[in-house]
């Protein structure tokens, strides 16, 4: 599933110099997305000022751009940065859990506290640029809606696989689960950022619970 | 309960000249709000342009300042109109739909049509503004926070009155209940608006009906 999530992040880049640059992991690279995802974080992609970027990490805004040829690029860069993290973050310590519920436990849980510690960055970026693009066409939302999507189809799996392996019942409806999933995850963002809620996680965990009963084999 | 939407929202604009000029269903503030109220919607809150907006309504930046007094205030303004929209096409109607089940029936279905109107507005300023604001303190975030969390409360006495009449089972948590169908709200914007998918109304009515079903009382 991480492959699926790598592979199309790579045909953004198709420009072969900075395909390069980033196979070499150009340090430079590196360390302007970093700057630039804590930017987006806290004023949204769009609002990422390039001079403020520039000045930031000492180089000027020609400079800057070498590393990514357009705005729009440094944008799809960020997301795909954010990207890389919660594969890294989410994703990948699930796959050395046992498939089936306790994997999809597992996903569930790293999704609540990448969201959690998203709080101290200023936010989830894929929630915030969820509402920040769906009204501008073009590459940065193509990459993000397939991002998410591509993160659905990744938990639709698990649950289909739950099915598999006889924790959930045959003919659950993995994409309405993923579907619930995310919704819950939405739930808990706003809950906890927007209104303080001390028992978001637990409102969430309660939610995710009920999602599971619903599916669980008859014992 | 809308009496509780409203008088907040008096006490945000407690200027006397500003709140008798409300009082007197001032027109041209009625008109620049709309304007603001559109603009919002595609830019979030924080991009209306005061530039903008008074070449728009053919007014002076001065002219309309004095029709608000400050850039938060026309932003309050915003939502305050928002809020008073939502009260007339999805609070209002429920109410005469009868008590219990049916009345929180009234009020998703009323709620997803919001949602999908707000499409063509450029989404729900309620989302997008959740995201825009949860990490700004101030007036306009209080307002915002305070709005959401008096119609979590309008749900969850709906749901309670669904326990009376006897629809749901006693004992059902009326707060995790509002909490869950804000979340499948949110879901439904984020699929329909950011993935394009056109399953998302059945999703949401799908998700809704697991909730209920959950709640209710054994026949």
């Amino acid at each position: 599933m991480i492959v699926v999530l790598r592979s199309r992040a790579v045909d953004y880049t198709n420009d072969r110099a900075i395909y390069n640059s980033m196979l070499k992991g150009d340090r430079t690279r590196q360390t302007i997305l970093e700057r630039a995802v804590a930017m987006a974080a806290v004023t949204g992609i769009e609002g990422v000022s390039i001079g403020g970027l520039a000045r930031d990490v000492g180089l000027s805004k020609s400079g800057l751009f070498a590393h990514f040829g357009s705005k729009e690029r440094l944008q799809i860069g960020i997301l795909e940065a954010t990207v890389e993290r919660f594969v890294a973050e989410v994703i990948r310590p699930a796959r050395r859990v046992s498939a089936g519920l306790p994997r999809l436990r597992a996903l569930f849980a790293n999704w609540l506290i990448w969201a959690a510690q998203a709080d101290a960055r200023g936010g989830c970026i894929f929630v915030s640029s969820a509402v920040e693009y769906d009204d501008r066409p073009g590459p940065v939302r193509d990459y993000l809606a397939w991002s998410q999507r591509s993160w659905l189809e990744i938990l639709a799996r698990a649950v289909e696989r739950a099915v598999e392996v006889g924790h959930f019942r045959p003919g659950v409806d993995a994409e309405q689960f993923a579907h619930d999933l995310y919704a819950i995850e939405l739930g808990f963002h706003h809950a906890r950022r927007l209104l303080h809620d001390p028992k978001a996680e637990t409102r969430a965990r309660y939610a995710f619970d009920a999602l599971v009963d619903r599916a669980r084999a008859p014992s």
